[in-house]
């Protein structure tokens, strides 16, 4: 049977994926969930119609998510992951020895149960006893918190749907609240090169910028993301990500990476000129 | 009328983009030649179904195959272009007074007629005095040339069908022996995210490292692009990408672009981890 998945990058562009098996599909109280077999890219989570992680390449992703802050504070003891479902960021983060506490508020169960089955390469990570899972929504969870965590990741879905509300103003403050005052929050940020996505990407800097005392974005090639170019919020009360990276700390602790490396670290800041350009018109 | 352009990046991978009109579809003696109006990407040059270039995203290819090497040396005078029949590589080493001679060697001279009537801000580049264009095979051409040029930038199709010989171990020889010796080659690398182009991407830069005594790669985002993560090849016969940046020279110039900076010039050598094990494989 010839079986194909579209993911919609806008509304004339989408990917096209030849499909070998459709391992599930169920609509949860949150979204609806698909898993997907394909030759290309190994299994893959779709969520309401969007890609959220494929086998090829979620290593990326993941890994862009953690190691650059790790990188710059690699004492970072207590972290909280706001989505993250999947599994995916616990994974990385749980090869670190000196993590002691890491709080995931996912506020769909029937996700960590399908990742747990389907994907248990990333999933497997959550069982452990240093993590924690909230089924809560990530804003009613992080209201009530004052300098709790080291790190917050926010590795959410796209800014409309269960997600909205992990894109405003005020849950950027209370992540700075929830924060040490060496604090790091790291966010996925979209991609810069279709209009309605630059126009996101605009909207969130400009929120986390009135946030934050030091925020910086960096990118990285991510396939099956649209357009592949994807960009990652980084935002700190304290720590520059550049002048501040403790590169010989972090090399000695042999985190096996497969995208990531610290020689790579000052690259990824190294944005193009028109994204750049698209940044600052909102700083 | 739904009408989609597809896009194969593999057997079982597709990018689909919608198309509003069809302007030209033409077999020339090499190759069939379309070219799409599209909402998203503006005009796309399709050669034998491929994107070659969309006008959405076109800057972040040429610019890379230009402007990393003129920062290295901002007194490079004369030029050779294999391929590159659609301006767009001769557009961004136009905006260089201090470039003599810019020789193209484009062997498909419908390629530059329906360039110029239809992409018109690329290829009008063509028409200026300092340019001339051989309408010859790329290896024929440079077979006899010593010591001639002091950058050849290889903007070639795909490494099979009217494009192959430009893939061979003989015709990166005759690309050094063309070059002066301060000279620099750079080439479009492919792709190292799916498995037959990183397969290219190795057999080229094995092929490249056997040929110049400095060779490095470095990457773009080019969204319209399979997988949206493209190489390019640095190969030089004594300057080092890195080390020998003339970054104050280069700034200088004032020259306008879109996606390169020196700022970015080292970033953009920096390959994920995963990029340098392929690499690394054939050195």
């Amino acid at each position: 049977m010839d079986l194909w998945f579209n993911d919609e990058h806008t509304d004339t562009v989408k990917l096209s994926i030849k499909v070998e098996e459709q391992f599930f599909s169920q609509q949860s109280s949150e979204q609806h969930i698909d898993v997907l077999q394909t030759r290309e890219f190994g299994k893959i989570l779709v969520v309401d119609g969007d890609i959220m992680l494929t086998e090829k390449d979620e290593f990326i992703y993941h890994e862009l998510l953690v190691h650059v802050a790790m990188a710059v504070n690699p004492n970072i003891k207590e972290v909280l992951v706001i989505g993250g479902g999947d599994g995916g960021v616990v994974r990385e983060l749980m090869k670190y020895d000196s993590i002691d506490i890491i709080d995931v508020v996912e506020i769909d169960p029937l996700l960590v149960d399908v990742c747990k089955k389907y994907l248990p390469e990333m999933a497997s990570s959550l069982d452990h006893e240093k993590v924690h899972i909230y089924h809560e929504d990530g804003v009613r969870f992080i209201r009530s918190l004052d300098d709790e965590y080291d790190l917050i990741i926010i590795d959410s879905p796209n800014p409309y749907g269960a997600g909205e509300g992990l894109f405003t103003r005020e849950f950027y403050g209370l992540c700075h609240k929830a924060l040490h005052d060496n604090g790091i929050m790291i966010n996925q940020h979209e991609s810069p090169f279709y209009r309605d996505e630059a126009f996101m990407v605009q909207r969130m800097h400009q929120k986390i910028v009135q946030s934050f005392p030091i925020v910086k974005v960096y990118q990285g090639f991510i396939p099956s993301y649209p357009s592949g170019h994807w960009l990652f919020g980084f935002a700190s009360k304290a720590y520059h990500p550049l002048d501040d990276i403790k590169e010989e700390a972090w090399n000695a602790l042999d985190i096996p990476t497969r995208y990531y490396a610290t020689r790579l670290h000052k690259g990824i800041f190294a944005l193009p000129v028109y994204v750049e350009e698209l940044l600052k018109d909102v700083e």
